[in-house]
């Protein structure tokens, strides 16, 4: 490996681009070689942050002493070139690739200037920079889809992603990474579950809880184990890949309509609630819990559309029935999460009967976020059913109201609606109804 | 131990009253001793529904050559009389006794014969049908409040029940037990914690999953241990004692402003957020994770009151603007569980912004549940911040929402309501504050 060499390092600070392989050295025989990553917020005009060999951020505080050395960019295992360019991934795109599609979120953030916070990014050249080793195993083609944080998301731009997933696989990816903010990537990754049918391959939404130009983030090494689920899964369904544990070695494979964010900052924040997950990702592959779907040999279609006219409720006790169905007005549909076996005040019943009768469907989650529903224990729970509110079984209240808007773009009427809610459509019922049995 | 006995036991079956101890024999050698306790649902008149002295029911058939004995009630080890009277309790009330608040719920619920449901019961003589072993450790003073499920509770019953809380300690009892549904007995906890101050004994709210005329219920086991607490825990605080796994062996002591209802059927339902329980009880007593509140020596008091217009909202991607915004139309504060670190989509900031300005409290926590807020990390939420909102650290939303009612009910204006939110008033905040810090 060879290089230009300055003999005013902080001079060339300033001028080293973003993506640049270099070595540093201290004169005292240490040295870091690493790829040049934008500068965190803090960190002064002497700091150079560097992404090293194992994926991690460094802050190099640089010496009026320091070398620093040019690098080529680094040669992968696999590939004769250096970090890919458009043109090689338009070529690569009839061969065996991943399609990446980014949306913003903190796997593909940085930190702002001028917030302090941290801001979504779009360019490719930005994203390759933090993931050099990103096509380490095969090529992946980028589609920037989206540059926004995913608390903004609305159900239009699933359906948006949804047509890019098909569009992917139209264009020959046999798997398809949607890289994504962590903190409504279990809505969208219900929503997916219902949207997409006859997938050839996985399709696999994956975020980061730590931006990739800060030390320890976990993007890096999540991005890794997504693309290679997406590339090796072999199943045709939508699931999530986070981390398991605290380490950097072991990842969860979680079914897209059973999995929530459970913890707002750790790297293993994501579960699978009411079961295990899917499967696993660590050094010796990939191993399933119980089988994923089968990949469909017929083109993936998006079964939609979405009907935005459908509302989720939490049940808390001193909310006046006034509010609750204030709440409701203009909606065609509500996904109310109920106390335990799915209850509400019974002050609320009145409401409940009369914009059921107004054609409104009311179905019933628990906010416990683990265990069923179940009408028939608790009076209140029978005068709910007899109501007509549609008992939905052990579905997370968010995977509830993604099926809603679901089945209120394929529904005509209340009741085909009801029907199409009670349905096992993308395999989101993880417990056959068993009455009485014991907890 | 002598009784009499009857030639038809079907003839016999249908005069047994509530709370009769009795002995089967089968004539062919097997026998059961147990107590008298309502008939399950489906069980036919020849179906005896017994309680058994290890807590457990049994749906005894009895067949035409089987003999019942009607037994004296049951000596306990430590007393000489049996199931204790409404004078004896009356009379304890001056000795070190614990008071039992009964407030319906399934821990003292029975499956009602019209709906096939479960109703909760009021009276003391059913009650002890179902606990005979209630007063083995001591008098136990039982003071019927509410007969009703959790889910009808609003926060006026929550500050009946800390008035009879602190009438209890007045009448001399050395801890208070609520027995409590499940299903919103961890907001009742949150707001006791509040509003209950200088308590001289430990608070103990209590429920059970399945309700004490089914076989296997974990009422039995869970009234016992806090009872249990509430006698030998020697401490000044609000807390939840329930099964912490499937045995009837161990039992968790959660602090009652970080406990959450987190499944809805199984025994070990009951979870400590962000930090382990305060402690346990088993078969070798109480222990401590951490120091409990040591308790007070003054008189307890309610500080009261709690204002009834604060509301609760969990953010979803696709609630309309405007729909959020009627929704705190009325309140003078609200808390919003927002994903991640604490957000909302941006499309909120203008109602937000408004409603502040009018004078709206809004404050935020994460329905992710675990993990702390925090307005620093993404621009989002510096925004949020910015516009006025309150970050809360870790609270639960629902914990929050219970202080919010508490804080309202102290503060005259925003800022003070601001404030009083934002001071650790009960141990509600279980980390510090620590900005940056890695997950």
């Amino acid at each position: 490996m060879t290089g230009s060499e300055s003999g005013d390092p902080w001079e060339m600070l300033r001028s080293l681009p973003m993506g640049q392989r270099v070595e540093i050295s201290d004169g005292a025989g240490h040295t870091w070689t690493g790829t040049v990553v934008p500068r965190h917020e803090f960190s002064g005009e002497r700091i150079l942050p560097l992404k090293i060999a194992s994926g991690y951020n460094l802050g190099l505080r640089i010496e009026p002493t320091y070398t620093v050395r040019l690098l080529e960019p680094a040669r992968s295992r696999t590939r004769a070139a250096g970090p890919p360019t458009s043109t090689e991934r338009a070529a690569a795109a009839g061969a065996r690739h991943v399609a990446l599609l980014t949306t913003g979120g903190t796997i593909a953030s940085r930190v702002d200037y001028e917030t302090g916070g941290v801001r979504p990014v779009k360019e490719e050249r930005e994203i390759l920079a933090f993931y050099p080793d990103l096509e380490a195993a095969g090529p992946v083609r980028i589609v920037p889809v989206f540059d926004r944080l995913s608390e903004d998301f609305t159900p239009r731009d699933w359906m948006t992603l949804a047509d890019h997933v098909v569009a992917a696989f139209g264009r020959g990816a046999i798997g398809v990474v949607i890289a994504h903010g962590t903190d409504t990537l279990a809505f969208t990754a219900a929503a997916l579950s219902f949207l997409l049918v006859d997938l050839p391959g996985p399709v696999v939404l994956v975020g980061a809880q730590r931006s990739p130009d800060r030390p320890s983030s976990d993007g890096p090494s999540n991005l890794a184990a997504a693309v290679r689920v997406a590339r090796e899964g072999g199943f045709g369904e939508v699931v999530v890949v986070m981390h398991d544990d605290l380490s950097d070695e072991r990842f969860a494979i979680h079914r897209g309509t059973s999995v929530r964010k459970m913890h707002s900052s750790r790297r293993d924040a994501f579960h699978s609630r009411n079961g295990p997950p899917l499967g696993h990702v660590d050094g010796h592959g990939i191993r399933f819990t119980e089988a994923p779907r089968r990949p469909a040999s017929g083109p993936p279609r998006v079964d939609g559309p979405l009907d935005e006219k459908g509302g989720l409720l939490w049940f808390y006790p001193g909310i006046a029935p006034e509010r609750a169905a204030a709440f409701a007005e203009g909606l065609r549909g509500l996904v109310l999460a109920g106390t335990g076996l799915g209850h509400v005040g019974t002050q609320h019943l009145d409401w409940i009967r009369a914009a059921i009768r107004q054609g409104l469907v009311v179905a019933m989650t628990t906010q416990c976020l683990d265990g069923e529903v179940d009408p028939f224990v608790y009076a209140t729970g029978r005068e709910l059913q007899r109501a007509g509110v549609v008992y939905l079984g052990d579905l997370l209240p968010e995977t509830a109201y993604a099926k809603l808007l679901w089945a209120l773009g394929h529904g005509a009427g209340a009741a085909e609606v009801q029907a199409l809610l009670l349905a096992d459509v993308a395999g989101e019922f993880r417990w056959r109804r068993q009455p009485g049995a014991p907890a």
